[in-house]
């Protein structure tokens, strides 16, 4: 998660004093104005009662759940609804996407599970569904989270407003289980409108700004584009261990309180730890691979990492979810660069094919074309990426290293040219490159590192590491880093270790 | 990890200034120690090279790896070799764990990879293995790294010194391709050694004493026990994972940097935050009911844990790893109890079923009586643990809570009692809970939250949660705490919530 979204989740970032006796005052008035609408309602019930609500019971709300009794009642998701059910009871919970009455004898409900929704309707039956139970649904709440039960039928024509368009349910009951108890600061709809549309002349809709929604995280993450997120968000962790597991890797979980600030003192945090300091861990770098020199052979780790840096891009953040894997290879650093090749094809392949759901939700409000990659992947060493970029117009002279924007160009450039959106590079100069990278065996100025990119977008980057103590030793020095600040880092290297490579994406 | 692991990994905990120099001279000297070797080496090989090394080029150091070439020869595992190969030639990497020099005509091996490993013997060859080569194989200091080429056949007897001992390696040719650089603080062998034989009167091991072992990880986390260990542990949070994901459940990442201390102020790092102060989260309860009034439905997280204890104990880490799960339920939090106790139960079965070679290489340095369970697991009320304990005899007046030595005096009676290691309490007293726990529907003194018990120490802790905001304010209040100071997590419940429950493991 990103650092607002950090705040976001936090306490402290709540409102302030003022704010707080704000919202204290507006809790008393929704409070008084509950309790009135429960009068009410209850003496609409009384009065409904003298004519008789032949819905009684079917409607209303719950008794707060402190599990009181377990029916085993089977509940359905919504996905899990066909055509073929036609004329089936089922029985669900869901949050109320949005409502509206048609008249006073029908109610239409969308009703929302995470990234799905369907229709449902209630509509006054004599001897069944009653005028007040319609008026009472018509006068649920957005984001109310309701139990219904209905029957399966088939709509007249694809409900296009929901997920689940082919089939509609006839609610025959239903009650509230939880209600918002204060005002939505916005719609679950406006937060899940596509650029596109508010970006129109005459449009008619609100923007919900970023703000607003980091400070009402809750109901921003409701959106089905959100929820998608993090669906897949949960499934590129799973895709990303499943491989590495299948490929004899361990996990690992390093150390996040470090008695030293390490690979670079200047951006880590600083932790009070009883009389003395901790740091926050920066990256699992040295830690995985003292791993390796532990003969764990093949690790992996997902966890935070943390970045004392104060900028405010989408590539820099003060914590985020760290994917990193180093193992031992037997000839050749390209070993490791080809498994991680492999693994990044099965975390595509995984997605497009278990996940097409979940994309096609982020698609609806962020369009975008769908992802290229060749079976065969493009790789280009460094020279050959600078001579592609220049050929394309871009001066030698301004290229030792490929910045941001020449990044995007060179990601069109190939995209044109190879059709795809993903390739790696290979053989950066050692000047761009950590004391700890493998210089090229031939030419001294690179070395045997890498990095993979997506759409015009480093999104790994790794390197064969120098296992040899004396060498290392040499490299932190030619870098200004004194050995003796590393030490148990150096020391792993005497105590003998293989060649090893590895690599780490970053995850927001 | 522990804390004592996390000191190991980092930097600062490196040794003094003094101590540095020292290692600093001892540096120089095994380096001119190395360059006299090597120019003795040197000579002899010249003098070798006289008298014809028929081995020449089959043995010796290689250059360091820097990914020159790549053969794509298959190297092969331990575990993979079996007596139907005899005869068949195998190339692989391993660490001399241990060698043994008979007469001047033959060395024998010990050669290990990871938890497994094999024996290896060179022996004086007229035409084919020099008196040269077999001198410089028992030279070879235990702890390297090297690359042995040889033919598989099948040993006299059965091999009791190597895991897999049914074959030996009879090696052909045989390189270096790391060495330690510094002298062993211990021997792995030592290191493995089980209580038992160190125990013995008349022992005459060394016990490597624990300091001694955190000191110098890198060599302690080879032995084979640890390496079994990690495994383990690797395949507890794959057991985990996989079980919750099948169950459809979301992996979340909450934020480990918030705004605020929260749950219990005493015992939370402060870390500065740019020009404020952050904490360092004690636990993903709080986001993760969040997560669950945002609809996620079922989330669990694999993660860092932050407690600022100062206490010495196997049960106070100030940094652990935390599995947690939330989940809403549709009726009662005992589906979510049982869920709980699916997913114990299938990493029980995982681990026993595809974990047999780690449960037995732990086992031979710390041999414990096999884990029982039973198929339907064994439910006790709080109350009922309580009657087990007075029926036992301890006096009903001191049983509040159950405290450590009688959480273990009950596993001894349930053992003997129901023949199983594992077992659940439920419906604790409402006294001995956070405030967010959920009372019991019929008695207000007591709670919807369970404990899981393993040989007689808890290890996982959850309950039914109060997703009712007044009812929350309410408990909170009755346990001191400002309902203000959690304003966004309050808030979250306001938005609407459904009944949900979880739970947490504390991993090492």
């Amino acid at each position: 998660m990103s650092e607002a979204q950090a705040n976001q989740f936090s306490e402290e970032t709540g409102p302030s004093k003022s704010e707080l006796k704000k919202r204290a005052k507006e809790a008393e008035k929704e409070k008084k104005k509950a309790e009135r609408l429960a009068k009410e309602a209850e003496e609409q019930k009384a009065r409904a009662a003298n004519e008789v609500d032949v819905s009684s019971g079917k409607y209303g709300p719950l008794p707060l759940n402190q599990s009181k009794e377990r029916s085993g009642r089977k509940r359905i998701s919504i996905t899990s609804l066909s055509p073929n059910q036609e004329g089936e009871t089922v029985l669900f919970r869901a949050r109320v996407n949005t409502s509206r009455a048609q008249g006073s004898k029908m109610v239409f409900l969308n009703l929302r599970q995470r990234t799905e929704s369907v229709q449902a309707l209630v509509v006054v039956t004599p001897e069944k569904i009653s005028k007040q139970m319609v008026k009472w649904v018509g006068g649920l709440a957005d984001e109310s989270i309701i139990l219904v039960e209905g029957s399966v039928q088939l709509p007249k024509e694809e409900v296009k407003s929901a997920t689940v368009g082919n089939v509609e349910i006839l609610i025959s009951q239903i009650h509230l289980e939880a209600a918002p108890q204060i005002r939505l600061p916005f719609s679950i709809e406006d937060a899940s409108r596509p650029e596109s549309e508010l970006d129109k002349e005459d449009t008619q809709f609100t923007r919900v700004l970023l703000d607003t929604r980091l400070d009402n995280r809750i109901i921003d993450l409701r959106t089905q584009t959100n929820q998608a997120v993090f669906k897949l968000q949960s499934a590129v962790t799973d895709l990303f261990a499943s491989f590495l597991r299948s490929e004899g890797f361990t996990e690992i979980h390093s150390p996040k309180l470090q008695g030293a600030a390490t690979e670079s003192g200047a951006s880590v945090f600083k932790v009070g730890y009883f009389k003395g300091d901790a740091f926050l861990a920066q990256s699992p770098q040295l830690h995985k691979q003292m791993c390796i020199a532990a003969d764990f052979e093949r690790v992996f780790e997902i966890g935070p990492v943390f970045r004392a840096e104060d900028s405010n891009t989408h590539r820099h953040l003060t914590e985020f979810i760290g994917l990193d894997l180093e193992m031992a290879f037997q000839e050749h650093y390209h070993e490791v660069m080809d498994l991680i090749d492999g693994m990044l094809k099965s975390i595509f392949k995984g997605l497009t094919e278990n996940y097409s759901r979940e994309i096609a939700a982020v698609g609806k409000q962020f369009p975008a074309d769908p992802f290229k990659w060749r079976e065969e992947t493009l790789k280009l060493t460094f020279k050959e990426a600078v001579d592609l970029l220049v050929e394309d117009g871009v001066e030698r002279e301004t290229l030792d290293d490929i910045n941001t924007t020449n990044e995007k160009r060179l990601g069109r450039i190939i995209r044109d040219k190879y059709d795809t959106d993903y390739f790696i590079i290979d053989k950066f100069p050692m000047a761009l490159r950590p004391f700890y990278t493998m210089p090229d065996p031939e030419d001294p100025t690179l070395s045997n590192s890498y990095d993979f990119f997506m759409r015009g977008e480093e999104i790994l980057s790794g390197a064969q590491r120098i296992h040899e103590p004396n060498l290392l030793i040499e490299k932190m020095q030619e870098k200004g880093i004194d050995p003796a600040s590393m030490q148990a880092y150096v020391d792993a290297f005497r105590l003998g270790c293989p060649p090893h490579a590895g690599g780490g994406i970053d995850m927001c």
